[in-house]
């Protein structure tokens, strides 16, 4: 399978911080995830019973050499997180496709530039990790994320489709 | 790493066939994504001197537990292909992604209902494998797609970006 290996922890500037997330980190996301008014609307409330299949998601993406979860933190912890996927395919002359999700930053830090810069980092770090193409999507409520998206360099060329089967 | 294992192969009706692409199905492979108007602009045309690069990108997917290529055949030979790959990720209570990327029907069998049996079918397909997300993006010039995939149960929830970088 494809790698992510960038150089990490990186410096972001103004003491803001990127690393590789560890289990330790867990909790922070978690709260990250929370707070967030688009993802508390799926669930995303960090509730006791659902902390084992929160355990187990951590784990499959922690030993999947093509994941990568990153955490930002400042003098004040943990305030931002994302995930990087190293996907390879035959389309675009066999380009591997670098995807970002749960992009996240904690609300009081907001508008400070600190996902602008997470993102611009890992719009930076795609070469190295053979990817030709950076892909996201994001929840078309988000609309200023997507002011957001497009000022650093992204393209809104596609619509995104999202189906939710019945409990297995 | 995430590892999709379906049944397979599956039998799709009318005489479809669905079933895991092997090294001899490349170049069928590149002819459906040659015969697209959308990739063709993309530069997905199969050309001898991208040969290499064709070659190494299968081989990644290939050996990647989490991805799945797979090709729909039937009595004139492949016909689709699409790609599935599996995304463990901390959102959605945990939640495993099942990604559909690459979906493509050979121009001369469209609109007989195969690339909808092949798309029921990784949505059928998701709960086993983990799945409680299906996800893709369709390029936002495939006006027929997007009613195509709204017809399957999918919603158009997100809006996709896309960034290419600088070649490195």
């Amino acid at each position: 399978m494809s790698s992510l290996q960038p150089e990490l922890p990186a410096d972001l500037g103004s003491g803001l911080r990127l690393r590789r997330a560890t289990r330790g980190d867990l909790d922070a996301i978690l709260a990250l995830l929370a707070d967030d008014a688009v993802s508390a609307g799926r669930g995303d409330r960090n509730r006791a019973d659902d902390r084992p299949a929160y355990e187990r998601a951590f784990a499959a993406i922690d030993r999947d050499p093509a994941q990568l979860l990153l955490v930002a933190e400042s003098a004040d912890g943990v305030i931002g997180t994302m995930q990087l996927t190293l996907i390879p395919g035959l389309a675009r002359r066999g380009a591997m496709r670098l995807q970002i999700e749960a992009v996240r930053v904690r609300s009081d830090r907001r508008s400070g530039g600190i996902g602008g810069r997470m993102i611009r980092w890992a719009m930076d770090a795609a070469p190295a990790a053979g990817a030709a193409l950076v892909q996201l999507t994001s929840d078309a409520a988000r609309v200023d994320a997507h002011r957001f998206y497009e000022r650093l360099g992204f393209t809104a060329s596609h619509v995104g489709f999202k189906y939710r089967p019945p409990a297995g």
